[in-house]
């Protein structure tokens, strides 16, 4: 762990956040179940390169979202909609100020152990549906966690505005095998290749060797 | 429920948080089961007095809290220091960024049910130890999940700046039995009288027909 860096990701498991762990090297690195229809899938990944970056990794159980709150990502929530990701119908998907949530947890989790930032990878595909993926949430939150807690811990989130093609290009840089993260919303055996996030993921891949479904 | 305001509450069963549920008296209530020594007495009143307002009320577990967070206030956690809340020993009461985690939680649940605002009674006798009480705080954060949501949900913090003895004053006008309130941190089976909450309590509580450990 000696060459890993005082911070604390929020890794999902998708392509994001697995290319941010990798290069960031962080020494804690937490993942959320809150009970969404891929989080069968996606965890697995979270853990599995985790492992390999060798942070210490938590997987946080959220109950609570499951059954409380409102969107189709959910397991208790409608079908999953198929299209584009910036199409007005991919609203459903939002889970209600989620990045919100984990940030704050992650906020706390730093202080106890003494970790200097949060890293989390939201880019900037996500700002036309997901309004706490956006610049102004961001600086608005790290300024709450820095005000909130003794150590001032921030928020270190270098992808807001890039796009996923280029997160893709980083993550080749990196040599990251993106068949071993997990993209698809719906959750089923293999990515379904209609969700708004599976139409991203591919164009974000197009060309690329990795088989964008070999997961 | 026609009279309540739809706004949520983060209520804990406390002076501050049942006072600010009476003189708001918001449709929601959430109150969190994050490990503290003093749950079991807390959330049974939280429960009560949101019963009285006609609020729906949640409990919500967060035991990732008492299982990762360093906190005396935690089962997990060392002995309760005893003294003036403001005493420099009572830093190791805080339970980092609680309040972010809550408020984010609230807002994502206020989202979920369309509702316009969270409450939460944090107060100016909190101000010297626990960071995330402080307007700094309030303000970044209330910006935060403005940002965050589509409903533009807001903070209302109505006693940031009011010291405990001017909620009770508060609470008496609106005929609140503070007996009916949980304070102290150690949770016995009475309030302690020696612990930095329950020196605050008794000062708030001055002159009061309610007696102040009867609970």
């Amino acid at each position: 762990m000696e060459n890993l860096k005082n911070n604390v990701i929020i890794v999902s498991g998708g392509m994001d956040s697995i290319t941010l762990l990798y290069q960031e090297r962080p020494k804690y690195a937490l993942s959320f179940d809150y009970g969404s229809k891929h989080n069968a899938k996606e965890l697995p990944r979270a853990q599995y390169h985790c492992g390999k970056v060798g942070s210490v990794h938590h997987i946080i159980k959220l109950d609570f979202i499951n059954e409380l709150f409102e969107s189709s990502l959910l397991k208790s929530g409608v079908v999953i909609p198929e299209g584009h990701y910036e199409d007005e119908n991919m609203k459903s998907t939002v889970v209600p100020f989620r990045n919100g949530i984990m940030l704050a947890i992650a906020c706390g989790y730093a202080e106890s152990v003494k970790a200097e930032n949060v890293l989390i990878g939201n880019h900037s595909g996500d700002h036309a549906i997901y309004p706490d993926c956006r610049q102004d949430f961001i600086l608005a939150m790290n300024y709450a966690m820095v005000h909130g807690t003794y150590k001032k811990v921030g928020i270190h989130a270098p992808f807001t505005n890039l796009d996923k093609r280029k997160i893709a290009l980083i993550g080749k840089d990196l040599g990251i095998d993106y068949s071993k993260t997990w993209t698809c919303y719906k959750g089923s055996e293999k990515h379904c290749g209609v969700c708004g996030s599976c139409t991203e993921r591919k164009m974000a891949l197009e060309g690329f060797d990795t088989t964008v479904y070999k997961v």
